[in-house]
């Protein structure tokens, strides 16, 4: 069973032409999604104290951050690239695994597009191969990380390796060494939450994909049964689980048709009770001094990944379903202004925040929550939300995904750029250079410390 | 319980004159160690094959990359020269867990001692507590890895961390994200042995844990209980091992005074054996063609680590017990040459291989051995092996360091300058620039690249 030779022989042989439209087609929105989340996250914190800490050790000028005006070389653009799109928590997720399919994949892929030519075909076409082997790696093995680890930190690297390992033309040999380093590079612990380093586990794992498919094309040799081995990736990372379905039905389906992108700027576990918050309110015109006590019933699973009572800063809000459900009741959206430590320390979001509870019903699925919320009146407003936003069977759709993307880049872009951008996004299939997306992601405004056109000729 | 906090104020409020003389000493023994493999590893197609690979990324002129003519930016300087100072397993050991203590801490604390000017003592200090953070969690924690992880992967971003973070005077707090950054990108699979992905793992020790006092010192946040929180370290990689010894007795007596040096360029496991055909052959003059068989018993970890019975390549034959056996008996020695595919490959070397058995014995220690070699004409030479040379027992001495520096350095340096480097090694606690010993690393020979001059120029 070589299955680490049996994922390699795949991403080398797939064919363009074999990708069905529609996983084209999602794999566009990924790419929409992703843009719109890293210009977002530009202006992050932990952006501006990542570039200091690495400007004087990254400063050959090759890769583009996007939305800053800053250049970088192209390992460390896709690693900062990676950081922001992450950092606000706003990006997909595969909802059975909660891997974040994109970050790895298209940082590491947008950072080398302009340093090497790539078309936008060939770039959907990695963008769909690399998807495919971290999600495969996430469901079959991943998983059995029993949450101390970050998915995305552990299978991204993959993702990333094997879609520049598609766009550098690795051959079997070499392309199943690329997977090896991705196997021996992942990490990501989940005690980060709340914290920067949870977007640096990100943005590693674009960096490291990338660094594993750039020394296997030169013959950085490393072992070809990296996944399998008595002390590879699956027994040691995933506690010995069982590999043998990790290369089945390969071609047949695409990963990418998984999807999900988030309404809300926090962990997707929460977004159900979000909803039913935004529809009561909606429905109520509910003012938050009317609200006795707001009771949640949710998948376990949100309560253990977002279960923060009283966050102190706008990452740990991130991870509060208190939070969330209060700032959503206050303020009518989710966005990632609400997960900023402005709302975080609001005296209203603070006092409304004591007055959530949440229960668990291992009988509801995680895009499911109940809603049930007193007010001061002594009524009692409930609401049943079957699938959020955003999941699944309830997807955004492409206007909503717009309408993100506008709300993340307006802060970064002067708004005809924003269209611009998004524009190019939408027809990245038929671009002759990829890489026009990243350099149309340099804001043109006057206030920048640098005009683009000297970013250009370097 | 807060041990990552704990480690982080041991280290911040360390003063020099606390480190006892001895430990001093030994540290300087370590560099004269690490220097040499760094040399020695130079050359190794590894290392060619990764400068190719990262040149066009990694091209700030910033570092030496020890005995050759490139430089790099300070990060990829750490990496390469951890690379380098690995490739050959002729570097350090901590027997009780086979930590590699140094190339983390050195490769790190070296390259940036080219970008921020760094004393001799206190490169020496911040190198004595690199090794104390990283031997504490090495034993404490990572012990518990089950064999399925690179102890030095894991635990050696925590060392070259600490080191890089003293060396920039963080504070306490950020000493602790310094940590907590390095916890979250421990990384690095034993599946990867006999591979260039080994050195791999042992090179990102260093540039991980450098990124991590780098991001750390301007503010980039991480988990303030990295190791002991619910989902840290120890939970994770651990594998929920106790953390409440890691922390005890700081300060009382120090890691780096059990670490050993190897004199054979294999793993540590196989030196007994070693240390006994090379007696036997001394002292018999037994030519290989009179001998019939070899019956070597051994710790069950020197079947375990370096039970290959049939190595195919230089990288491999480090993990082969049988290897190391029949080329020391063909050779006399067992040093970086007898490692190479040279040897590997030679008939009369694989032809004894074969003739050579292994049984284990949990009686044994991991620093003995017993040897009965059977001779052609019916005779049955016997040894016993009390504590192969390079152990805490038997250590090896500063004239045969000296040696094992020479050989190595011999074949990249031009004699004098090998002389005029290793005398600064050993005079490093008094040094004003610690970097003019990577300064003293570039090759002087004519038939260089680039002349010398012109690369201290950049």
């Amino acid at each position: 069973m070589d299955v680490t030779r049996e994922l390699a022989r795949f991403v080398v042989q797939s064919e363009y032409r074999s990708i069905p439209e529609a996983a084209r087609r999602e794999t566009v929105r990924s790419l929409v999604n992703w843009i719109g989340c890293a210009l977002g996250g530009a202006k992050h914190e932990a952006v501006d104290r990542a570039l200091e800490a690495l400007a004087d050790y990254a400063a050959l000028p090759q890769a583009t951050v996007l939305g800053r005006v800053e250049r970088l070389d192209t390992l460390h653009a896709a690693l900062v690239n990676g950081i922001a799109s992450h950092v606000l928590d706003f990006d997909d997720t595969d909802l059975r695994t909660l891997l974040h399919p994109s970050v790895p994949v298209a940082a590491a892929l947008m950072a080398l597009a302009e340093r090497r030519k790539m078309g936008g075909a060939e770039f959907i076409h990695a963008f769909v191969l690399g998807v495919e082997i971290e999600g495969r790696i996430a469901h079959s093995i991943c998983e059995n990380h029993n949450l101390d680890w970050y998915i995305t930190g552990t299978a991204g690297p993959f993702g990333a390796a094997a879609a520049v390992g598609k766009v550098l033309g690795l051959d079997e040999q070499r392309m199943a060494w690329a997977l090896g380093i991705a196997a021996t590079e992942g990490a990501g612990l989940r005690q980060m939450a709340g914290t920067m380093a949870k977007a640096l586990v990100h943005g590693r794992a674009a960096q490291n994909g990338l660094y594993a498919a750039l020394l296997a094309a030169r013959g950085f040799t490393s072992s070809e049964q990296a996944i399998e081995g008595p002390h590879g990736f699956a027994k040691a990372v995933g506690r010995g689980a069982d590999v043998r379905a990790l290369a089945e039905g390969l071609g047949e389906s695409y990963q990418i048709m998984r999807n999900a992108y988030k309404p809300y700027a926090c962990g997707v576990v929460a977004h159900a009770a979000i909803d039913g918050c935004l529809t009561l309110r909606a429905q109520h015109a509910l003012e938050t001094s009317r609200i006795d006590r707001v009771r949640l019933t949710v998948h376990p699973k949100a309560l253990e990944l977002t279960g923060i009572k009283s966050p102190r800063s706008g990452l740990e809000s991130k991870w509060s379903l208190f939070h969330s459900a209060a700032v959503a009741l206050v303020r009518g959206k989710a966005g990632e202004v609400e997960y900023g430590d402005r709302w975080v320390l609001d005296p209203g979001v603070k006092a409304l925040r004591e007055r959530v509870e949440a229960a668990q019903d291992a009988g509801l699925r995680q895009d499911e929550a109940h809603l049930a919320i007193s007010l001061s009146d002594g009524r009692v407003l409930e609401h049943h939300v079957e699938h959020a936003v955003g999941s699944v069977a309830n997807p955004m759709t492409d206007a909503q995904l717009e309408m993100k993307f506008v709300g993340l880049a307006e802060d970064v872009l002067p708004r005809t750029q924003v269209d611009d951008v998004m524009r190019l996004c939408w027809s990245a299939g038929g671009l002759e250079d990829i890489a026009d997306i990243a350099r149309m992601c340099v804001p043109r405004t006057p206030g920048a410390d640098r005009p683009t056109q000297d970013m250009e000729a370097l």
